[in-house]
């Protein structure tokens, strides 16, 4: 294993959409969503931990998470864990990792994933990450993660590659970034078949990327580039503050990656997702005669089908006589909502807060 | 108050057809199934506390549910709940009774009355309750309480009385017995206007009922009379054990009421339940507009009608998108079910009882 392979997690997301699973104290990346005894921030490690020395996996999370990540991840050592004091998207977030690992090599090699999604083919993702850190030690190119796509999905971002620029294997130079574009265009992008979703996967060399941030969000670099010396130092929670105040909440492909011409794509299969709504959890999971999905230990239905039980413990769930619906309970709360209204539930949450107040959310 | 009035209270029932509110060790007379803050068996007692003296009202129980009417009924004394070691059906029960209260007192004028039904007209209920007490104290009759019916209700026994032999008030003499009879007979019978719904409360002199027993349920009486005397001494369980296993499981209506010529009825309207069915719950609870019932603190509904939904702790639920569903929750159960499939209950807790085992019952 590379020792100049480096890992960025990116966890300090709040997940409400997946209410009432993922509560503000223990976000979707913090819980077992698909039933498999781990969670996904740890399945996410693990996948890393086979590209990358355990003790150059970065975490950056919300300081509140910080106990979350210590209980989930034990084997990581607290210097591992980088706190966001508060969210400013995901620029600043990887500006602040990068002046971490900087310190520590800077040379490193590095890949930057969100902590919450799904890999179903883990060997391929494995084998895609190494093509592309390969490609990065040797290229001073930003390197993003393709998916082929499957649907006109609106709710993912898309990259155009240009197929006359195919570099190696399936690597090519990226031609257009597109945050969620409607349906028709959608069509139209999986039409042509040169566009794949944005799985906000990144690869890139350490000089390489801070470059980029000096070029495209100089203001964010120079306030990360301050405190440097602050940084791993008793001082740097409060370095953290100075500079979280001021710095703009920015997402790294509006501030980089959309701006920056040395970006190339790699293009995958590999079974993917975001796990963005309970309609995609629903798509990927293994369903049974009828259509359902469960995900708990003691579940039975009855002249029910296309509906998603998902319950955290060992309570027992009868259902009788439903049909495209959510039905999930977690701790003190119990959802029942149809499938299709599913984006009801940020209004949901928005509602139980002001009626009932932060106990529930 | 009348020192001479006894009431007996059968409260033995496992009532599983509302599971899983209702559970083998807390069967529905000793929850709160309306959400008042009160159990069925202490309303029940409370109305009962204003026609007898505390003192003179016994609780027929099955010994597993005897520490649960000493926590729910604190103010009585243990002597006066009667535990029985079997089920048996009403006969028994009210036989067991009668020669207990037979020892303090041979002129009792007794009401029986099961515990996990609904009486919405307190008032009324008293008052007729009363008259009853103040016809059989002068009277060899037994009397039985008779609902006006409401709709043809196939669930119900019918009481048809002679409108010939009105004897005073709405008191007139019986006629016929029937048990739930088919749709087009109870549809019959609420077109005749000399129909009511047997409510299985019964009022009558401890001497009428005695004299009942041996004529049309001698072995019965046989058996009690043989252990009298063991009754009230530390003898007493061996005694009902002894009677119990040998005794004939028979009700009330069957044994004794349908084959006695000296049966009236007294015909109220009592806005009676029997809370036989969820649907029965649903009937005579209040709705909001869309025509939902919620008990329980925290239920928040959205696109939702004719749902009941029933959670007895503090616990928040949020249904979206359900029509014609009960929605409950109990300890570690939760049912979701059509509300017209509500006779699938009892085959779901057979299945529960068969794949989950008693734990879940």
């Amino acid at each position: 294993m590379n020792q100049n392979n480096y890992c960025v997690i990116m966890a300090g997301g709040m997940g409400t959409r997946f209410w009432p699973l993922s509560r503000i104290n223990r976000p979707k990346q913090f819980i077992d969503i698909l039933g498999t005894g781990k969670t996904l921030i740890q399945q996410t490690f693990e996948r890393f931990a086979q590209i990358c020395p355990i003790e150059n996996i970065y975490i950056v999370t919300n300081e509140q998470y910080k106990d979350l990540v210590k209980t989930q991840l034990p084997t990581i050592d607290e210097s591992q864990i980088v706190c966001e004091p508060m969210r400013r998207n995901t620029a600043p977030c990887i500006a602040y990792a990068n002046y971490k690992i900087y310190k520590r090599n800077p040379n490193a090699n590095i890949v930057v994933a969100p902590s919450d999604h799904v890999i179903l083919k883990e060997e391929e993702f494995i084998r895609v990450v190494n093509v592309a850190l390969a490609y990065t030690e040797q290229h001073s190119d930003m390197m993003t993660i393709g998916i082929h796509p499957t649907r006109p999905d609106t709710g993912y971002g898309y990259i155009q590659f240009d197929e006359e620029q195919k570099i190696e294997n399936s690597i090519y130079r990226v031609r257009t970034f597109t945050e969620k574009p409607i349906l028709e265009m959608a069509q139209q992008f999986l039409a042509s078949g040169d566009f794949v979703w944005n799985a906000g996967i990144f690869v890139w060399k350490l000089p390489t990327i801070m470059e980029a941030f000096k070029q495209h969000l100089p203001e964010i670099d120079v306030l990360f580039n301050a405190e440097i010396n602050n940084f791993d130092t008793p001082e740097e929670t409060a370095a953290a503050k100075r500079i979280y105040e001021v710095c703009k909440n920015i997402s790294i492909d509006y501030g980089v990656m959309e701006k920056a011409k040395n970006v190339c794509v790699i293009s995958a299969d590999l079974g993917w997702s975001d796990l963005g709504t309970w309609g995609s959890l629903f798509a990927i999971s293994e369903k049974d005669a009828n259509q359902n999905v469960t995900i708990g230990q003691n579940i039975m239905l009855y002249n029910t089908s296309n509906c998603i039980v998902n319950v955290a413990d060992d309570k027992l769930i009868v259902v009788e006589g439903l049909e495209d619906c959510i039905v999930t309970e977690n701790e003190d709360v119990l959802l029942i909502c149809k499938k299709q209204e599913e984006q009801q539930i940020r209004q949901i949450v928005m509602d139980v807060q002001e009626q009932k107040g932060e106990k529930y959310i």
